[in-house]
């Protein structure tokens, strides 16, 4: 028995989230139904560095599991991949400490989402991204983002977990992309942290789209980050605009 | 009363093409659909371009319908995009000259066939590509492409549509770009010509394929355009990683 640390990918549309629960299939338990197919039916647990919520998409979902296999990584990805359905896969696997934990462990997080700006549906596009139909100004919303960088205290745009018990997080790099695509603007937003609150990128990427209407300016933007306070930031952003892209260890 | 042109955009996945039929749901059918819940219920027969496969997407595919509509144009789109499924929109729409067909009045099309290239699965890519797992060379299919250019026999890739008879088109571009994506390589194909042969874009893309893979060399291509033989061509590439793009009128 060793423990394996793997990269997933998924399209979250239909999956009630990462984290296994009642309710719906999730991606977790997907995870576990093809590890006890390759383990003879034997169950093993999963382990995840984020509980992405319901339709949440991932490129770079970190997981770790304890397994009994003698074929090698490729032969494990191979496996798993054949026993996945179509909307989840294992990118990489590779033989782990036994002390690792993908949450734990994880040094930071990053995270993609995309808005598509254009006053007319998508259906190409709105799979994966919030369509947003006023124009945003791209550049107020670019410049309000540059006050969440640094270590500072995020209480404005979440709850702190459970096991934590605090709201102060370090955002290392906070950034817009534009590209012209089919007759509207995809911006995407690249956040990355040591650690997010719950639904705090759709929170502050909720707030961001005020900015980016003209009905907060980038520096009433920074008093929200200030504040601390929870009232004050926008709505939260649809969660199919949302992906993990990477875990840092 | 008078005649529309319109741009229409759909996710081909759960469709059995364009083109109304019995077998299951048609983006025809949802359009016509459409056009009756706001016309009082009376049916409206909708016009395409291209019948696109089973499975196909479009982002630019052309239409017209005749209406009788007092609201002007931008009020049309809305209307109907409120009655569409999400799976399909209207970009665009424009009242025409009565005489305007959106496939005989057509003086181009475009397509984009994408691969993604990857020795793994990839969900969040393969809803709209088709995954090849040996790596390709981009730039033997780019040499290979280049024979497709010009007024020619296309025997080699498919059959003469009913309506015309004849297998010569006009290629007037055929070019790859490659970007790198999620571990893997995206390659995204771009073709022009006046009109299109049944699966013409597929059965070259098949053969393309199969330069990117060192089984056929660009010149062997070449021969194969030349031969205007369908038993040479390769097997037909898979319906999801097609989109039409545009329709010139």
């Amino acid at each position: 028995m060793a423990r394996y640390k793997a990269v997933i990918e998924y399209d979250g549309t239909d999956y009630v989230g990462f984290q296994r629960q009642a309710n719906g299939p999730t991606v977790q338990s997907e995870l576990e139904s093809a590890l006890a197919a390759i383990n003879g039916g034997e169950s093993v647990a999963v382990l995840g560095a984020g509980r992405t919520d319901s339709g949440v998409h991932a490129s770079g979902q970190g997981v770790a599991f304890d397994l009994k296999w003698t074929h090698g990584a490729d032969a494990l990805v191979r496996a798993l991949n054949a026993n996945l359905p179509r909307a989840i896969a294992v990118r990489s696997a590779a033989e782990c400490a036994n002390g690792f934990h993908p949450r734990f462990s994880a040094r930071g997080r990053r995270y993609r989402y995309t808005i598509y700006n254009a006053p007319v549906r998508s259906p190409l596009q709105e799979r994966f991204a919030w369509r947003v139909w006023s124009a945003l100004d791209a550049s107020a919303m670019a410049e309000a983002s540059q006050y969440l960088i640094g270590r500072k205290d995020f209480a404005a745009f979440g709850a702190a977990p459970e096991e934590d018990g605090h709201t102060v997080r370090e955002v290392r790099e906070a950034r817009w992309v534009s590209t012209d695509v089919n007759g509207g603007v995809k911006l995407d937003f690249f956040i990355e942290a040591d650690a997010f609150l719950y639904r705090m990128v759709r929170s502050i990427v909720g707030t961001l789209k005020l900015v980016g209407a003209a009905e907060l300016s980038p520096a009433e933007f920074g008093e929200i980050v200030a504040s601390a306070d929870r009232s004050r930031a926008g709505t939260t952003a649809p969660s199919n605009g949302l992906c993990l892209i990477e875990v840092m260890y």
